[in-house]
């Protein structure tokens, strides 16, 4: 397919050289800031530009991988509504795209990207969904040449899975951030915890989560969850958050 | 060396096995519940017995792994105050031992064990504490043989080193349950996250969590933020952890 990338962040730079390694065309990148859009041309051997009302009417697919804040102006600016169009944002609806667009999509890699760490696409869910069900095949068929696992999902369902994002990689990274102080203060150095971590984690590979929680609250130990919250009661927000998610971890297993 | 371990749950099992795979003797178990005790014996080549009144004096080593509720009653039923004893607790100071014992000491391996999955102790940090400086000596030499990774560990920092494993494990879990939950009420499984998770912690082997931390709440973006918030309103416990934390990550980025 030939397409072009509206965006040169993070995750247009990730998509942009999985299609290209997949042998697709890339023929132009936009960005507003010259810079980004030459860096990621040269990278996919592309055009860039940085006016959209310049951009090419021959790419198959429009793809706008820009930030969310941005992204219904940059839509608003651009200039072919009869095109295949698709963005890539866990958190917003294909009806960003208005109803004048009839090729509407949202093409959602779930996965955290950065620019200079390159990612395996193979095994990266790849979320679609597409007003037209024509479209749906086309960007299947265009998703399934870069990844093996290709879902077809609502937009309501969407979010909930980038809901469920931030709460199991966002907010889980604070918990780690607020380990790596307690131990700090401590004098102590956060990879003790790493094999602890792993372990933790490999577990969600053959259980649910619910069946491998341990830890003092739910043993409802309170010898230790007290001795913790008494700890923790010079930093009102980490003692907050210790009682906050203890009391949630005694609810949820008590109501069995 | 020649041990006794006094407990026969899920740490004494995986310790008695590692100790004895590293050519140590293991030469009693000690259990009030006489099938476990049975169990582990036969696993490890010992003797196996239900009164400690009748332990036998010739161990080198006596290592009392038993759950924390019941660690001072065992310990005051014990009757070798002059033997070299350890306990394997995290959360439990070394002074549970009472002066009497000249050689009280700590054996705490950090990792979360289960009875059926054998764990590979050689990168479990192992984290040891003793009055007498000669038993710190003979315990390190003990801990290396079954670990790469024995660090010195104050009881003040033991603690720190439990509080932080409560917030990166213990509570991450939950997270991870509440993730499951909320896709499971859009009718999706929980395997679609674990590509993200598993790159979300693979960086903590490279940056600090801090540096790592991406998001809507430390982007500020507040139109995602209030839109999760709506959404979860029907869910009074989750609503209010997503707001803490989401406020925490504010904070933390903040104060820079």
């Amino acid at each position: 397919m030939k397409i072009t990338l509206i965006g040169a962040g993070n995750l247009a730079t990730n998509i942009a050289i999985a299609l290209k390694n997949a042998h697709h065309q890339i023929i132009e990148i936009y960005s507003r800031t010259e810079a980004s859009a030459k860096v990621l041309a040269q990278k996919v051997e592309a055009n860039y530009l940085t006016e959209l009302s310049s951009i090419s009417d021959e790419a198959d697919l429009y793809l706008f991988s820009v930030s969310d804040s941005v992204l219904s102006q940059v839509i608003k600016e651009f200039p072919y509504k009869e095109k295949l169009v698709a963005h890539t944002a866990g958190s917003l609806d294909i009806d960003l795209f208005s109803q004048d667009y009839a090729q509407a999509a949202v093409f959602y890699p779930l996965q955290t990207f950065s620019k200079t760490k390159k990612v395996d696409f193979s095994n990266i869910p790849i979320c679609l969904e597409a007003r037209d069900h024509k479209d749906l095949l086309i960007l299947q068929s265009l998703a399934e040449s870069i990844s093996e696992d290709v879902r077809l999902v609502s937009s309501y369902q969407r979010k909930a899975i980038h809901m469920a994002a931030v709460f199991s990689c966002n907010f889980t990274n604070h918990l780690m951030h607020i380990a790596d102080q307690l131990l700090e203060e401590s004098h102590m150095n956060f990879d003790i915890l790493l094999p602890l971590i792993e372990e933790t984690l490999s577990k969600l590979n053959y259980m649910p989560p619910r069946s491998a929680q341990t830890g003092p609250a739910v043993r409802e130990d309170f010898n230790v969850v007290n001795d913790h919250l008494q700890r923790l009661s010079s930093n009102q927000q980490y003692h907050d958050i210790y009682k906050l998610l203890s009391e949630s971890i005694i609810k949820t297993h008590r109501e069995g």
